[in-house]
């Protein structure tokens, strides 16, 4: 059991990746690869599932990374065959202590053969489908949602797997995107709102499914498409792909914090760099909110690319003010009180002898306790510097997510409880500002701003407007905006 | 034992870190965070020594990142006492499997009481002095150089513990930085030329020692000054800090490549900010070799400031057209065939829709044995650069480093075999320009550039010019460059 | 996943054991204590699941014994409440490499709240009942027989956990003693021919489940009774034990292997002393197969009762001939080929001074395959024993067991293939003689023998009559003796 | 680092045993084996080192069980070669945690070349030797007094190593029994009084040095004779075993413990039987102290030989009352309370069907603290014994032992400070009574008993009469007999 880690880091998490390829030999170990690309998305555990004609199902789930679980040889040889499928998983805040049977790919045995399943989403509806499950006298194994969907499966009166997993995925609400596979086929699914992503590859023969472009290129592998919102693509090596879409039709609502800080800078998704919409936010945030200063600096690393941004526009100059150390982890066992009590300065350092008397642009991707933001705000003083101005290149973080990704309770998210101005002043800054939403969404691609009747993206996060309603948590007592307004 | 890293990352690596502190409650704790901020020094294993008045000495050596080793309570409580040293070590490597009882701190128990001592440079005559040594009946327990200092100190005739190593190291030749303890002193030494750095501290009552000022930062300690070539402090709580000059005055020799590389861009040495340095190195490089290109894009991570430099000198934007995979660690154990050819691409990947149809200038800090370059060029253009141009902020690296560099044998570095042109063609490149050694002082702080007669740094990797000629590699063979050319 | 033993240690084995506990603090210390005394029954892996009221239900399983697992406070103390239950189980023969989730305790959520089973036996209709609860949507998560038991639990229309068990287990064929546990209610449950063991005991305010008497001894609990076959005991701590007969009553058949080898020597079955039983198999024995000899000695260490008993009846002095080394394991990772050809030899030695030109009598309990039995013979021979005559303190080992033990396939029997004359001759002894069925009965405490129409004990293994038809394996193609002959 | 037992096994322990081979294959293997046999000399760690032309030396030491650390292929592999040393050893009582720089065997290397060392035995000299050494500029590693002799080793002015050894073993006061080793030679040397075992064995081309004869069994080896007190061999392929007495000759005293406790009883020692010797213990025993009673139990399992020769003797029912825990381990780490209360319960168990009303005689070896007596006695009481009579095959220990064996403190033996009625009522039995010292030598062998003015072995914990004086513990204050009486 792997223990938490006591730092805060004060950032909100994608809570998965998927990644599944059919038609190369030891597909396992390119798995491995594509999870190790996507290892951002997910830290604390991953799994693969590999099947072979002579060996039938094999499963290795392991906390920790990817590059010291799944590289070794002795372990890449239990998991042989052309087809194979993996998931990489952060850990949810409010859970009890990760447990193995909680790590992905799920595996279920039908009376027409086994399937498993990644899935990276949440699903909103899953409290009472569990209920009914187990009602009916389905046993759990986990405490994740997505094991709804496989105990859905084993009930379907269809007689095959991708039927079976369409007549699931009717009685689930939320977001999803989904890898799943059988002996010889990979399943991909996106929900009809398409919130989380998931693309298509080919590599030689073989065909790729995975959460983000940085992990085709890792093994070579070519980006042919996205898959659709709605679309259910069905691929094996004789009949490749076959794409439906079972579900009733909706706009498209995809995830724009994606684009702010969950995937990596090197992917492109909906035909987006995300590098490119970084630069542009911090662009668009030098023209919202520009100020005099020396430097521009990033929060490393994932204020850096709308720091550029932000220098090229204002044409102050970029610097590296804040250095961080390579060797960090994320979790310590049983740590020393001094090293509990260092948070941020384990892993980052102030560049003092350029700071030293200067006024300093820090830009930062997101604020969401504000607990880090205050600390560097800290060591940046400390450090001499005349002026800290942060700016924030998302819109103020004030709901949490209830499609796939961790954020702390409301009232843990400082931009839940104060005005930019009292944020300002409880940081201790010059000055703070975040980007607009609609900055957001120019950058994001969207040249006339967020269409309010039907908005682009999903922004829940920023603006309490859920596309999906969270029934699980309204059935539990979370108020959404219009209730709580 | 740790397995040898699979993957050629192809640079200089700086051997060793040293830390030390008195004065304060819980030294080792002190001395487990000074390390974790010189991780960037050695990585593949370190130790800590500490002393207590109930306890004696302790001792602590292990195989792997600080992080993982020194951060829990029930091991950091087996290292009670106000007084600690410490060690990290990078692998030399011709070496068979690394041993712990390599490991530093080297602790010895004279008849006047126990010493511990940590070590970073190299002893460019210890073969000679092991012989003499184990000649006399001395019994080596590693195969360390640096084990012949506490050898030399148990049969030196002096009556405490500072005039013996004095007496030890004045029959030492080479470079050393070394911070060792008793039971109630802590001594710092820098050979006479300076090569490695070494610097002083104070936090609250304690005085600290340490390779750099970046471990300063992280336990908030004061920079008081430089130690000084050729200079012995003995520090304790109760006379704090005496300062001696027992060797022969010369003048000093410091290693320009900790400007270029080794040291951490947060640290200030010689009076001067490494990160202000290699910008600086990025400004002279592109007044020397300019080109008409698109972006100007750092090698992740070394080569961002003199990126950041050149992109200020020349005027064409700065660009992460690498990203960098922050999940990537040093070694894996008995990896794949794919793990072990994916190199580079399991760290790297090139922003690909930033990089396409570009003119591309990568500036990196050096240019070893030209493989990771040619991989890198590689990336680069698959996807779809127009022009790639190389500019490297240092000299071409010709000759090895005897003075605590882990280096590969001459022959296998490009420079030694190949002109700038040949180099340029080898690695396919559009261009490929070094700065020049004139160049590269003048961004180290000398306006006239390198004095021919007197050199201010030891730049012997560049030059070939020794400024300690290394007696046990010529008894093995090795030609100086006289004697080459 | 534990490595298989490579050393042929030629014996049955006895499958799982089995302990519960409720009414005591911290009943999980109690079951890591009773599990301890119960490890001959299984050596592979072990679990408890415990409740809390606050904590609610948890479980730990692990592979390995259970004092390497189940004895460190801080693995404890995540085990919380006042009652527990627990499972040790030894590996079936023909499955494929050990996998965490086919060990037991096995643990359903049920809409009326959770319940956690531990299985000692076999279920002979599992194949069926497994094929069918797929068809009907469950999940099965091992590949172990026993969690047929909870998804028929799962699908009972009954309103409680006890009924539903009871619902269950009529659908069950087989040999069952199990201990199971719902948040507050302890229940056992012995098959209607009572099979396996289960004794009830108590100590202070609580009450104990638990395959054999010994573990009631290392926590100073009462044997109160044995529980009957066919009777179900529900326990809480507010009504006491409440016993019920669910089953059509049947005359019971336990298994007398039980008494010759699986059970500890301490433990009291059916109101008789194993010890006893066995000495008397060596009184019996001498009657029935006197021989002239210098020294009757025990194949350690479980032929010792009978080779006392033997020495006792035939006056020949008793010798420890062979000595065992205490500190060999069960299992060796990646072994040397000379530690894998050594195979008795490194737990076994003989007392080479005492044996020289003695002619001795080995008593061991049984031969299965017989490998073992040479190798010892081929050891006392090269020792220099004038003659070696084999006393096996059980009949012929002619056929399977299907009831919880782990047998050779039929044709590795050597008394499958061969007379009892064909195996002396194979083993090169000068003498070879088993108990008759009839003395083991009377050993057994039937003074009159085997009840040939309707015998007391299940003797399966020895006469190949098979109280409860093994289904599963019928459908393999398995032929019973009618068939066979 | 191991933790320590928490268990009270009231026992005396051998400190140490020694193995070495030349001139067969993979020699390590062989010491593996040997080591292995001998485990019960040192259960705490282990080391093996070995020569290969090719490799050179290679040494593994390592804490635990020889068959966890010595058995896998990629470890035996890093040890190749055609000559190999080993050693088991027991942590001594009064040291701090155990560290592995302090297993042996010891290496070091001289200007002629390595060797390496492994000592059974105690220098009783070893302080002064310390403190001289490190005055002259010796480093010393370990805290082990064996240490000693090779730094005694390395300063010796012989030309060659079994000349250095002698020059050191001169030195030396104290027991030892050692075994060395050069490139190509295998030394074996016994101190003058011979108080520890060491035997010459031969396997095909090979010879062998070992401990007890035990280990020449495991290997197939032959036992060609004993090595004499103060005998030095050295072997080698080439040249054969060639012998020399390099000491001053004294009349031997072995340890008689051997033959009590220390040995296995399938060992020969000095043409004895072990098991033999203690058997006629028993009969001894029977002789002076008979009593009537039901049954004669041993204590196991050391107390069984004794126990079957008390029943010979008196006519007695021998039988097993006390049943031995098999899964039983030496050390748990970080034990649950109520685990660190169980002691003897986790690994005895009262036979209690047997005992019930029953006059009942155990047979133990030794009666050190008497704590675990007392524990015995309990559970014979509480099982319903209706007498306890404890009959000791050994006299009372009243003095420590300074010559490799793991003592309690004097005051802390019962028969220290007790009578034997005193010490019969403390355990609170029946009866108690040891065999007398006569007794025990006309057991051991000498048919008048033991030779007041010149004994023929050592008897030092039972007498007081010291064959060597215990100078380091004088130094420290510790009385002897005529000092203390």
């Amino acid at each position: 059991m792997p223990p938490a880690n006591p730092f805060d880091d004060d950032k909100l998490h994608e809570e998965c990746g998927v990644f599944g390829i059919v038609g190369v030999a030891d597909a396992a170990n390119f798995v491995a690869l594509g999870l190790h690309a996507l290892q951002h998305r997910g830290q604390e555990a991953g799994g693969i599932v590999s099947h072979d004609a002579d060996e039938g199902f094999n499963s290795v789930r392991r906390f920790g990374y990817v590059r010291d679980n799944f590289t070794s040889q002795s372990l890449m040889q239990t998991l042989p065959g052309p087809i194979a499928i993996g998931h990489v998983r952060y850990s949810t805040a409010g859970s009890k202590a990760a447990v193995i049977r909680d790590v992905q790919p799920f595996f279920g045995e039908f009376s027409m053969g086994g399937a498993a399943i990644a899935h990276n989403g949440n699903i909103t509806n899953a409290n009472a489908l569990r209920r009914e499950l187990i009602e009916r006298g389905s046993i759990f194994q986990s405490s994740s949602d997505s094991e709804c969907i496989i105990h859905l499966m084993a009930r379907s009166l269809q007689r095959n797997i991708p039927e079976r997993m369409e007549d699931a995925l009717r009685r689930v609400e939320g977001a999803f995107s989904i890898v799943a596979m059988t002996r010889t086929k990979m399943i991909g699914v996106r929900d009809p709102l398409g919130v989380r992503p998931l693309v298509l590859g080919k590599v030689a023969d073989g065909w790729v499914l995975s959460s983000e472009t940085c992990a085709l290129d890792i093994i070579g592998a070519e980006h042919v498409r996205d898959i659709e919102p709605g679309e259910m693509v069905v691929i094996s090596e004789k009949d490749g792909v076959e794409s439906t879409f079972p579900f009733r039709p909706r706009k498209s609502r995809f995830c724009i914090f994606e684009h702010v800080y969950f995937s990596r800078p090197d992917s492109v998704i909906g035909g987006r760099s995300v590098y490119e919409t970084r630069r542009q936010i911090g662009v668009e945030l030098a023209k919202e909110a520009p100020v005099e200063a020396d430097l521009v600096c990033p929060v490393p690393d994932s204020g850096t690319p709308a720091a550029i941004g932000f220098s090229q526009e204002s044409g102050i100059p970029y610097a590296m003010g804040i250095i961080r150390n390579q060797y960090m982890g994320r979790t310590f066992i049983e740590p020393t009180e001094q090293i509990r009590n260092m948070g941020v300065r384990l892993k980052l350092n102030v560049n003092r002898a350029l700071i030293k008397g200067k006024r300093v642009i820090l830009v930062d991707d997101s604020v969401v306790r504000g607990t880090t933001s205050r600390k560097i705000k800290d060591m940046i003083l400390d450090a001499g510097a005349a002026e800290v101005h942060f700016r924030i290149a998302s819109p103020p973080t004030r709901w949490p997510c209830f499609y796939g990704v961790d954020t702390p309770e409301r009232e843990k998210l400082l931009a839940a409880t104060m005005t930019e101005d009292e944020m300002c002043e409880h940081l201790g800054v010059d000055s703070l500002r975040f980007i607009s939403l609609n900055g957001l969404y120019r950058a994001a691609g969207a040249p006339d701003g967020r269409d309010t009747d039907s908005p682009q993206y999903c922004d829940a996060c920023f603006s309490g407007e859920y596309p999906v309603a969270p029934s699980d948590m309204i059935e539990k007592g979370f108020e959404t905006k219009t209730a709580a307004e």
